[in-house]
């Protein structure tokens, strides 16, 4: 029986897991979900949709008695606070899945300037990236797993076999993401406002925004090469999805088929990521509350360059699910336990 | 091994049933699907939510290869075509639970006015009205369930147990019902033209709409007496989801706890029926892509009234899932095989 | 030349407002805008919409100096902040267009039952109901004028010819609406957070919303009688538009042919009611961003019963389209000024 | 008076047209609309939102009976079927503003590429492309006017300055675009079927559209370069507006002051161009109805680039707005008359 609680449980990630939690087959329990704002009340009365599923009801934090009855932490806090915690899980033998971006960063520096100063940069060394279309082997043993930003999952997965394959001919690659508005929390704001969504379409944080260098840092790595990333994302009018359009040059004439033919064997393996044939076009709802990633592409000769599409749930894929995912790998379990669920389309 | 086909399996209904069958935990195995206008198409070219889950292929209706091939029949044709079908497949012995309105109105003079001339109403008095919460024992045996339509699902269970406990004073119920998009179905049309629809809100089918007798019959079979039902259907800019709000007339002083203790004690067994305590109404969403019904309730008692409202996904309780739930019934599986699913939230 | 200031202005009713009045054909002038939040700032940095048309500029309040510059002040404060400064205003001899409720309850027993201590009741009798189709000549000379709330408007000009014509043979009407999210406010909040709403439907304030008793209190005045009101509200994932469906027992037989001429006849000269003819239904979408309040109805013999249905856009005709006529009406302009604007449709 | 008819004024081009002609201050007279499947139809029976306005009926077309009452003929013709008209209305002497893309294309071979045979090839050298930012000189006397696509005019508009300014340091040039659901028009298809679209973003045609080449004609016009341009176009789950966002690498070093003087100069007489100061980012939301164009930028140093961004309401200076602004130039009215409406905002 693997043990797991919930820390920071009162969010869309939380409640995210725990409906994937709920309908896994192999032996997981969920021992306890934490909030502050939320404790003594029942999980199944802040989010309907669980009712008649659990019985849990939110707890205040208490890292040792958190400790004492979980293997595995799941971390739904803000960057941050993050933290603040994971050294106290970590020192008590829990293993650690982080939703947050405090241990994505592998320099202290780029973390900082992007987000704050870092109270526990001693456990970035210890962190694994938590992509298992790269870092699966890693993530088996990983004692602190930093799971990867919505966006950067998105943008990493559609371009990854182009990257490994050598096949980018430039040094720097645009990353045009469309997100739903879900990605920017359960808390109400101006940015979440539906008048202020609704009928509307805008972009934001123009080559500014923070999975930026968590984007190039995995590009980096999965190419050998430095690559200037610029990123915009953009706010779409729906609750879940990322679609993701990269423009890459390529390094070499390549046909439609033979690069379809890199990424069908590149992910052959992959029980999470599709590669569309043909013509097929991602899109955002063949993948909602699912944790797949569509990918497609074409080559557009004209400009020696190649187009790179994902889609993926933000919530799922990029969050909970992958979460999941790295929890099943680090059990043992199938890794697909409890994930087997289609999109729900339409 | 339960072997099933679904005949007309191109719509909503086929490909919700499916992403629901996907992950039946019991021996069920989708045979053939049927579709005139997709055969020999993949199902997951049209359906790319069930990419990797899948291989099946449309295939042309030859009812004599399908019932050599199945024990159930998920018919999912138009109203007007099922009668033409159904009968073939009970004289070969195969079980038929039918989506459409061809067997749900037990008189066939109330059929003809609202739909069109009926061509086998010799099965009429063999169909079983498929909703558990009213005919559970009588399904356990049907060779023919007729599936009921999404609003009655929705507004049936608002009110059975006030009807069944006599609380309904008067000879009327309003039954104002507001339904996402998707109960139009996959032919784009008119009411489904996104711009027709988006940021719009209206009624259709005032006093008129097909659903109102097949509500009428079965509030009279549940409350023995003869009630007109004024419904009034409306669309809402969304995919999925129906709420009804029910008003009634009641036939004595009642307490809001005393009638949520009768909804309650009624539904105590159903594993889809959740009614709501405290303050809590239901909403859509928390029943999105679910087989749930959820029930809130309020008595006015200065208008001597009390008020149900229901929320079901109409693609879910009100047709795939409530589908399934009799096949499973007929099966003798546990009737939520399959169907443990929580809603989509957000 | 008109003088106008708008106190309270950063809201939706302010914007809306200042959207027509920049189109106003008359000699008006938008002398002030306040708001105590967005001091200093530019209306066109708030409203980006606005960009090109308008130099105005947030102002503190300070109700001397209003009332030195404008001849009539439209207040968009809240309910409860209106009952402080428009006694100021009134003292100046500065005409006041109240857009909170705090001056349209008669009784101040029933305000305060579901509002708060009144603190200026003793200018309720002086206020008139800004329902042009009931008081305009009323409204000619009124000193203080209270605009109605969005839910109102829609509901009694729904019913307000069957009640004049003596049709309603019950002493209760059922009133099931469905609201737009703007409705809610400029402010976020849980119930304006998209993911809360968007692919969502549900009710609220079932038979206890504080318009209730504004509606009752209006028919209590057309029709003579005391008649109750259940008034359910709803919120459909849309940003504009009331769609009311009104439910009526009928004194007597009536064709439809019949109760339209009463509504044709009734509303023929009014500039902003447009009844439908034949079998057409309201829709939130031809009204959106007008003035209009678009009428259908439809007799159901069967249960003695007629149904109305009224679309009007929640932010226009529901409030500051509907001010900006009372304001015509009382400057004596054409009280369609400014207001000579299509539906936004699609 | 002029006199202005309709020609194929049944889709969405011809409806919004006249929501801006009703409101038109100069003296303008719709002499007819026509539409062959609506014929004998009242447009207010069509388009409720026109309720109250107009009388105007559908007639079939008959181009001398036309011609002989209109002095401007606006075509509202598929692409295909505007070449089979326009040459009669040219031949008896009525000017034509097509907004089809017959005549846009300047080389036939392209347009022959993209489109079909072209029938009335020998038109296009008189044809004057209708961007008034770019060719108001020549619009002042043109007999047809080729009305701009609204990708090409979202997508011009957001460069045009900095290829005037010789700013544009590569041969190629990325637009991502991402499009409401009405521009595929009012027939209900696969592509505006709601449940397809609602929960839903994807592209289409990448790096294929028709609207590439009318892009990359004008660039060339603007710059003296040939320049490539790379166009994938998305689909939002909202009605109207068009983002796009495109990427540009720069020719030398400049700052985010310099680029904005430069926009801010070239744009200064424009009135329907809006150029944002400070961080301000364009959204769909603030010219929706309207016929702005409102436009950001921003300078990544890092990448020697600069990204432009554009809004525009697809229907309004993406069509029927930027039809109208034509039709002012060339009557010598006021470039601004009738438009002068602010964008719906929420």
């Amino acid at each position: 029986m693997l043990r797991v609680g919930i820390v920071g449980a009162s969010g869309y990630t939380g409640s995210e897991l725990i409906r994937f939690l709920i309908g896994h087959p192999e032996q997981v329990k969920i021992e306890c979900i934490t909030s502050r704002t939320l404790a003594e009340q029942k999980l199944a009365d802040i989010q309907p949709n669980l009712r008649g599923f659990t019985d849990l009801v939110f707890e205040d934090l208490d890292i040792e008695k958190v400790s004492e009855k979980v293997d595995i932490a799941f971390l739904g806090l803000p960057h941050g606070a993050a933290m603040d915690y994971a050294p106290g899980f970590i020192k008590n033998d829990v293993k650690v899945i982080d939703f947050s971006a405090d241990y994505r960063i592998r320099e202290v520096g780029t973390y900082e300037e992007y987000y704050q100063k870092h109270v526990s940069s001693h456990l970035i060394p210890m962190a694994v990236y938590g992509l298992p279309e790269m870092y699966r082997e890693d993530i088996k043993d990983a004692k602190l797993v930093a799971n990867p930003g919505c966006y950067p999952t998105g943008a990493i997965l559609a371009i990854l076999p182009a990257l490994k394959a050598g096949l980018v001919g430039s040094d720097e690659i645009i990353i045009d993401s469309k997100s739903g508005i879900s990605g920017a929390g359960k808390t109400p704001k101006e940015v979440t406002h539906l008048p202020n969504r609704l009928g509307n379409f805008t972009a934001y944080n123009i080559a500014s925004h923070r999975h930026q260098p968590e984007i190039e840092q995995e590009i980096a790595v999965a190419s050998g090469q430095d690559i200037k990333v610029c990123f915009v994302p953009h706010l779409v009018p729906m609750t879940r999805g990322i679609l993701t359009t990269a423009y890459v040059k390529l390094s070499r004439d390549i046909s439609d088929s033979e690069l379809l033919g890199i990424y069908m064997d590149y992910y052959k393996d992959e029980p999470f990521v599709r590669v569309l044939e043909g013509k097929e076009i991602p899109q955002t709802q063949a993948v909602r509350g699912s944790n797949f990633c569509d990918i497609g592409m074409k080559v557009v000769s004209k400009n020696n360059m190649a187009i790179f599409i994902s889609a993926i749930d933000n919530l799922t894929k990029g969050a909970s699910g992958q979460a999941l995912q790295n929890m099943n790998i680090i059990a043992g379990f199938d890794e697909t336990a409890g994930l087997q669920i289609a999109g729900l389309m339409p």
